[in-house]
């Protein structure tokens, strides 16, 4: 369970600060490559633009005096051994792909503040002769959106031994391109060995909420996960002239899928909201004005706090689908991702916590609804999370923004907890 | 109103026939063009294997001897001028585009059978040494279904003088790609004059239904077209992260979308059936899994016989359209087709009628729910059309398939006609 009640952490009171123009340059240097005429961005996981990123990523951290390594699935790492080769690793970071006419700051805003906090922590400890007791890396992590490929968060749960590399790489876009053929594209099907030893690692992501905007706190303490079941409908009809076939006898896929977008709807509507449902994507074949569609595949997300209400959700879902059946019409249910509510590594909290108060930020208690790569990497290392407020909770959408104030207040408590644990100073 | 109690018509016994094996080899030619593995073809409207179709077409009305003509929309036109410069034409044809993954008898079909028509019907009077007295031309119209451009029976209804040349031109595919644009792409934004002095237009074409095949017969005279209205919906929604935006703040312009999709089937079913509903194509942006959908392009299309039933059917939609819009949730619709019901030439039905009669065919009167370019010639000409049987009515399918037998009997049908119209024997 949830630990709410904060043990007091004794952080040291002369913590790093950060440089907020850095930053500021970085984050507009990437948020440049892929972005959209709307303020978004586009940047799919292992696309050209994704590729173009990566390279900055890359030339960014070799320029910095980071080891650079790339795994079998794409994700990057760059490592400072500040305590020397062998001791054990602080990771920190976040993804560089975003979706499609997605917002600047998720994921993107992560890596950078990685960069700049990493930095700041070398900086302020050698000019201190401050001895570190861990080594530094940065992970930016592939396919972290689930657009592209499926399922999300694919290159950290490969890194936390959740799911096959072979698996991962065969994973196909919708034209039928494979996340092995796109890393290949852009150079970056890696060889190099993923990190071991890595004792905590640390994500700073947007909120994509309102809860800290609605709160007036510029720090949330990310407790747990909420838990998420992600389906894939195919539902096979027949495809046939919308003109002379006789109403009776269509096998109308996207009627089908119609009546089961809504279903969703109302499933979510019945717990006023605690369960959350979500169809964001149709694939209608031939989708042609004047045709019946006669296949459609529907993605359909159900998640909750409470896992006995998912798997209630899940259950009545699954029900549905199978009366919707018919003669002629067949629906096919397969899940893609099914991640159980879950906790965060509560001595991490209480760390970011104790950061963000000496740093004189107020802080918020929440749990996260979407996934984040933090969730896979809790199977190999203590795990944690920040959380910086999104204005009015937009997010997946090219209005996303997280006000310069707030991001400068993530790296500051990020920099801080990363110092903290690097020399040992984080009182856990 | 329809001429039920066809005249007799005093065609002479005399026909021409056609060459079921030559039909055939230019059928089978024109079905590779765009062939898919599924059996049926994907030739889009001024696509390159549209273009591929109509160069075969092109070699060979020019090796048969025809004067062919490019219009300005990309319609091919081949004549033979056999009663002499400025004498009246006759003139027959369908189109060569298909719907994506379509049948390879829809509009093909009846391409091919006219060339075989006009071929026999030269052959067979030059034979008998037959005065001509009117001239025979073929014509291939383009973007008869309407799925690649909208609206569907563009090319002829250019010709028809029910559409502006220069609206039809500007019209854009789903990547913005005009129609003026792709036929320059396949050398088709022709410059020479349409045919004038048009004074019969028969279209042969597959039924897409299956009353011609439960009532046993092989041939369909088609005495006259249900109406058929067509909707464009945008709407306008917020993209919107599909995890953490609370559930009563969406604008899921998907969910409005799965809405009117489920009215549309719910407004036919009131009706039994005699208003035709169907919605085939949804354009989501940005459709994909992790975001409420922003905003949502619907294709909606009403047909009914009964033009008040149409009329009730379309205000019943609109005003449904207008409640599902909420605050931040907006519904534009744009009617893109009004097809009226209407009838085709009587006289031309009797014709039909009559020499099916003599070749030994069973007909049936009926009406197309579908439209045809013979829709739009009703304006400059007397049009009428003829049905071959589709096997379980299947049609804008891979499955699409009419027999050899029904092929051959279409395709005599329509060159005892058009011999009548082009020797004066046809007794109207």
């Amino acid at each position: 369970m949830t630990e709410r009640k904060p043990k007091e952490a004794r952080v040291r009171e002369d913590l790093p600060a950060i440089d907020p123009a850095r930053l500021r340059g970085m984050f507009d240097d990437l948020s440049a490559i892929g972005g959209t005429p709307g303020g978004g961005v586009t940047r799919l996981a292992a696309s050209r633009e994704d590729g173009i990123a990566r390279d900055y990523l890359r030339d960014w951290l070799d320029r910095e005096g980071f080891r650079v390594h790339i795994d079998q699935v794409g994700n990057i790492y760059g490592f400072l051994d500040l305590a020397g080769a062998g001791a054990p690793l602080i990771l920190t970071g976040s993804h560089l792909d975003s979706q499609p006419l997605g917002g600047r700051f998720d994921g993107a805003y992560g890596v950078v503040a990685s960069c700049e906090a990493v930095r700041s922590v070398r900086a302020f400890g050698e000019a201190r002769s401050r001895p570190f007791s861990r080594n530094l890396g940065i992970a930016a992590w592939t396919n972290e959106e689930g657009t592209r490929f499926q399922p999300s968060t694919l290159g950290s749960s490969v890194f936390a031994g959740l799911y096959e590399p072979a698996a991962a790489l065969s994973q196909a876009d919708r034209d039928g391109v494979t996340l092995e053929q796109a890393l290949a594209g852009i150079g970056y099907l890696g060889t190099d060995d993923p990190p071991s030893r890595v004792e905590s690692y640390l994500e700073l992501h947007i909120e994509q909420g309102r809860r800290l905007e609605d709160g007036g706190c510029a720090i949330g303490v990310v407790e747990g996960n909420w838990g998420t079941v992600k389906y894939v409908a195919d539902i096979q009809g027949e495809a046939a002239h919308t003109g002379p076939t006789p109403m009776k006898e269509r096998r109308d896929a996207l009627l089908a899928a119609a009546q089961l977008v809504i279903l969703c709807r109302t499933l979510s509507d019945e717990t006023d909201g605690e369960l959350v449902t979500s169809v964001g994507r149709l694939d209608i074949t031939p989708n042609s004005t004047n045709i019946v569609a006669g296949h459609v595949r529907m993605f359909a997300e159900f998640r909750a706090l409470d896992s006995a209400r998912l798997a209630d959700g899940c259950r009545r879902f699954e029900g549905a689908a199978a009366r919707v059946s018919s003669p002629g019409l067949s629906i096919s249910l397969r899940r893609t991702t099914e991640r159980a509510p879950g906790s965060f590594d509560s001595a991490l909290c209480n760390l970011v916590e104790a950061v963000a108060r000496i740093r004189g930020y107020r802080t918020m208690r929440l749990h996260t609804v979407a996934g984040h790569d933090a969730v896979p990497l809790r199977a190999v290392c203590r795990s944690g999370m920040i959380f910086v407020p999104s204005v009015n909770g937009v997010s997946h959408s090219e209005k996303e923004l997280t006000r310069p104030e707030d991001m400068e207040a993530g790296a500051t408590v990020l920099a801080g907890a990363l110092y903290a644990l690097a020399t040992g100073t984080d009182g856990l």
